[in-house]
């Protein structure tokens, strides 16, 4: 009997909890569809490692996955798509796979009105260079300044998202992008400085969404905030469309997550960035 | 011809580079020994992981080192040291081994005058309980009060080691520990007030001590700040002098330095807690 390769999953993968916000996107977006989730906690961060071992790391993740049978591969995670995806295309043939950075370059591109783009991420993601790319592909003419934030990440995981310290971190790395923010109250306005500052920020590490409302704080309404989540979310079911995998409407879809280190830790900490709760209990340990 | 076992020498692993401080007290006490440092960079960092995955990562560590031939091994990582000592005694049968938290429960119980001894480290180190255990060991009537600082960690690694953010920061962690630091300009007193604050702050962690000049700016001058790697370091030479497996005073110690990932990165980071220069060039790469 063939495998229905519609009713087949999607994997998604990250280096630990922060990817839980490209799977919380995909659950409200797809909501028929079953879910595989592995978050790589006993090597966390990737973001300060080299290409070449978020890499491998990275290839051990989607085998594993794969083992498991998806019919799609989510990398939920800046880091591993802008070191990895060309090793995973070329490890995984025959496997759809939708990175982070592709669909967040394009909401840039679509947001910004005066070419000017903001992105933050990881020490990696950044000297990569991958977001640059991926904007300059769609928008030649776009400036894009990139800072690297890699405080913040642990910051998220140990639960800080907002209050005095986490506005003073957020200022200080935000600085040297939007220009002296220490009286900016009342919020950047862009069109009014002249078009000096970017007027879209693009958050292009899956940790950055809690921080939204210090950003905006901090930067005002009139910087657009991308949240490559949503947009990656969106990847994936035109992806599943346009290859006829869509799940039927009435499959309700269930979700499995799976780490390589404490379930406790990764259902304790998973919960902020899934924003649903969750428990030891549906956590399966993992050894890579 | 039989190998001169004194002549080998003195392995040192951290998950990364925080354990450098302890080999730099190593390199300063011992200055005629060989050092071979390994830190473990492609999975930091552990303090936030569980005691199984680092006593995994641990024995690693350990076996590569032991096929280079060395006299001792020195577990420059508090964590390690909580979640694997037994593991590695059990697993290098003969090896004689030194890890940090020993020597820094000691040097605590030396120092504290009113038996209130604050200790600051990883999650994971304070989750153990292996400093509330080595201190009650050595001095039962001690009071322990325990504070994980898990931000501090890539803090250091960011290079951020003073500052109106590090203090914030600090002044976080240390409140629930000491009290109301807010207006502590002058110092708190734990003779003054009774009592009520521990005398002794143990930094149980490698990557603490460049935090030592912000722990003192917000502690005063009467809390004693023990730092565990040169009391680690003065462990090692008592075993090294009791095994008979001291190097002749005529050599010149020479240091090789492995990391599992990017040894330029290593090299850029290491020189801020080692506290001489690093070049990629010295660093060897290797897989475990």
């Amino acid at each position: 009997m063939p495998v229905d390769a519609a009713r087949l999953g999607i994997g998604v993968f990250d280096s630990g909890m922060g990817g839980l916000t490209v799977l919380s996107a995909l659950m409200r977006r797809l909501p028929h569809e079953d879910m595989l989730y592995l978050g790589d906690t006993a090597r966390l961060p990737y973001g300060t490692k080299s290409p070449r071992t978020v890499a491998k790391y990275a290839l051990q993740c989607a085998a594993t996955l794969a083992e498991r049978r998806i019919k799609l591969l989510v990398i939920a995670c800046n880091t591993a798509t802008a070191s990895a995806l060309g090793d995973l295309e070329a490890g995984c043939p025959g496997l759809p796979i939708v990175g982070v950075i592709g669909p967040g370059a394009q909401a840039a591109c679509r947001a910004t009105k005066n070419n000017k783009i903001a992105v933050i991420a990881t020490e990696s993601t950044i000297n990569n260079g991958a977001y640059q790319k991926a904007i300059h592909r769609l928008k030649p003419e776009a400036a894009v300044v990139a800072q690297a934030c890699s405080l913040l990440v642990p910051m998220a995981e140990e639960g800080w998202m907002d209050g005095s310290i986490v506005e003073a971190v957020a200022r200080r790395y935000l600085a040297p992008v939007f220009g002296n923010l220490s009286d900016s109250a009342a919020g950047l306005d862009p069109a009014d400085s002249g078009g000096a500052y970017p007027d879209c920020l693009v958050l292009g590490c899956t940790h950055f969404p809690p921080f939204t409302g210090v950003f905006r704080k901090i930067l005002g309404s009139r910087v657009h905030i991308v949240d490559s989540a949503e947009t990656t979310a969106e990847a994936v079911a035109e992806a599943l469309a346009g290859l006829k995998l869509l799940n039927p409407q009435n499959n309700a879809g269930q979700t499995r997550f799976m780490t390589t280190d404490d379930e406790g830790r990764f259902a304790r900490i998973g919960e902020f960035f899934l924003g649903r709760p969750l428990s030891a209990g549906q956590v399966e340990l993992v050894d890579l």
